[in-house]
């Protein structure tokens, strides 16, 4: 269906509960545990693990975002391990403790630079790990397993696939229709273990909104799984660089991404998470990332389909874990040493004002019309001339939605936006 | 030195402890976890292991070969696990505890096909791991930490460097030169902790022996490091589907590779370890693999050079676990059930008889010359010139020993070998 039979226009956040069915805001973090980074699930302690969770909830953020690793989850095709899945779960029971919701990924796959594939796709035995059939039918066993081993966990968000998984494409070519049917397969087996309201997703890093051809395509971000997940780095494109930190363009990032998201799904009611943002230097210099995650959250929250925002991270990396790339260690709210940094009180402040004021957004009657093939969506990201052409406008004080050109003519889709006025980049 | 100073002919094993400085011949198994294969490490049981180990000492051997997992050992180019560590050291006292000494291989690296890489090593932090300097930084590190963490275990054999490295070459191309490199340096930092008695060493598959210009040579197998170690399988150079699997060529494989190692020894009085040999269907039949076992025991313990024959494996790989080698699946002396299969049998019976009347190998005083060049190395492997010359004289009652071309009229060297005879090969 192109729009939800729902005709009146979509509640509005920020009104009080009894008006509007539309749940709050989420804020939150993804977790990188500060000791030993995710290799920490080799020697798993709860105990660690629960300081460092304790420490997010003190900011007054709602959920975490969690990852294992593939090879310590399914070292070998036929061999979920036990342990790795229960470890998961005490994970999640342990941020309940600390009242976090948890959402979590499967399949990593791709964390901060680092590809984390099992020996059996790899060497001698290699395998394309989207378009072998046993590689994915072994995918499918341990996001099912996940998913029936952590559904009746009442603060579980849902089951992501994996992060990023469009990493693994640079080492795995693969088309459009094999992703697709890869997303297909892995979503249909991470739901059958979920309970309704539990969300069953997928994510790609931002090559799926604004790399020509790349074969993650914005369609099957915004229309496959439960939300829409988008990853704005001020990283991606350059767009830090070229504008400037402090810049509309890269505090503005987030809620273009989101409305970007929004254009191409189908359903006018699909959410889009903000699942990763992040000040990583010297695209932000640390100085100025507070000011950057205020203006992040602000603009972000004026989306109407926003689900929430979650950073990235929780954590610093600690210095004595070699190889990352250099931005990756000082992208936590705390240190390395367990210190909130200032950014982390900026953040918890932020949240709590938007959680006291909630943003009231209101529909967008303006939609830039976004007209480009799958060998042309650089257009719409920055340096792209829609992305800057819809910076324009904002600049001017608009706050443009986008419509696809493709359903730039459809009254009905328009009217359940919101839309009244369609304008075409120059 | 071309050989020792000893200038009697080197004492012989068999005669009575007080007139032969000589150990007796050691008798071992490489040890494969029962449950979950080397997996288990990641939920490492001692009750599991000293039962496997318990098995073990039953069949009367007196070692274990045992192998760690690189990315378990290693996950961050700055981290070695002490976890992992413990667990190693923890296994080398259980195998005390039933009265097995130990010998640990470090960087594995790789494993019945499977290659096991920290990802450091890989995807978009691709480093070649024998000639980046950072990775051989790292893998001594490794080998330094493990040499502290052991040596003062009193049934511990030494530190191998890990298992079969040149298998990695396929992926990580690398030069003689620098192979030698690599060995020489991880020899160095694997012996900083070792304790004198200790041995530090090496292993390679057969290609360093039979493949032309491979960058493992003979020499460093047969030079450097404390013993050589050679793994002759009747798989390599298709042995046991060229001559039959009850073949002369077969049987007397393991002899055969103990004294072309020999050849390429300096020192006169170094030792081969037939480190690995075992009997992979097809190419040894199940029913004909006692007598197989039998046969390469005995045929080796004929050797005055070698240390002793550790057989892979003691149990089999679960077929729960998938993407082995077929032959991989049956190679153990116990199944996958922890139950005693005809070859451990044997195995035991022959071990017993060659400790109850030990071998009396007299020194080989015909040696066949083997010329070849590094790009003809090959003559020496089955299929080959050389080996089937070595064959037929064998064939023909004798018992060659092996001398190399350059050396064959060095008169001293001859002498110091018990060599009164050179022949070229027909």
């Amino acid at each position: 269906m192109i729009h939800s039979a729902r005709t009146s226009p979509r509640p509005v956040r920020g009104r009080r509960p009894e008006e509007n069915p539309i749940p709050p805001l989420r804020f939150g973090v993804n977790y990188t545990p500060r000791r030993g980074w995710f290799h920490s699930w080799q020697d798993f302690d709860p105990a660690e693990a629960y300081e460092d969770l304790a420490q997010i909830a003190g900011l007054g953020l709602d959920h975490v975002r969690v990852f294992h690793l593939w090879p310590l989850l399914q070292p070998n095709r036929g061999l979920v391990r036990t342990t790795a899945v229960d470890q998961l779960a005490r994970l999640v029971d342990l941020a309940a403790e600390v009242g976090l919701d948890v959402m979590v990924d499967g399949v990593q796959g791709h964390l901060s630079s680092f590809d984390f594939y099992p020996e059996w796709t790899r060497s001698w035995h290699h395998r394309n790990v989207f378009t072998d059939p046993d590689a994915l039918t072994a995918q499918a066993e341990l996001l099912r397993t996940l998913s029936h081993a952590l559904a009746d966990r009442p603060n579980l968000i849902g089951l992501q696939l994996g992060n990023e998984l469009n990493n693994l494409v640079e080492h795995n070519p693969v088309t459009v229709a094999e992703v697709d049917h890869y997303l297909d397969t892995l979503l249909a087996a991470a739901r059958e273990g979920l309970r309704p309201g539990q969300l069953a997703t997928h994510s790609a890093y931002d090559a799926a909104w604004y790399g020509d051809d790349h074969p993650f395509t914005p369609e099957a971000s915004a229309r496959k799984g439960d939300v829409t997940s988008v990853h704005p780095w001020v990283f991606s494109a350059d767009c830090a660089r070229r504008y400037g930190p402090a810049s509309l363009q890269v505090r503005h990032l987030a809620e273009y991404g989101t409305e970007l998201a929004t254009a191409y799904a189908v359903d006018v009611d699909r959410l889009v998470w903000v699942q990763e943002t992040g000040a990583p230097e010297p695209h932000i210099p640390a100085a100025e990332a507070p000011e950057f995650a205020r203006a992040t959250l602000l603009n972000a929250a004026d989306c109407t389909s926003l689900w929430g925002v979650t950073w990235w991270c929780s954590h610093d990396v600690d210095r004595s874990l070699l190889d990352f790339p250099e931005l990756e260690y000082t992208l936590g709210l705390f240190d390395a040493a367990g210190r909130a940094k200032p950014i982390a009180h900026t953040l918890a402040a932020t949240v709590a004002e938007l959680r006291a004021v909630p943003a009231a957004p209101q529909p967008r009657d303006t939609a830039l019309v976004l007209e480009c093939t799958p060998g042309t969506r650089s257009v719409s990201g920055p340096g792209g001339a829609f992305f800057e052409a819809w910076m324009r406008l904002r600049a001017e004080g608009g706050r443009p939605a986008v419509v696809l050109a493709e359903r730039a003519e459809d009254a009905g889709y328009l009217a359940a936006r919101g839309i009244t006025r369609t304008v075409c980049p120059v």
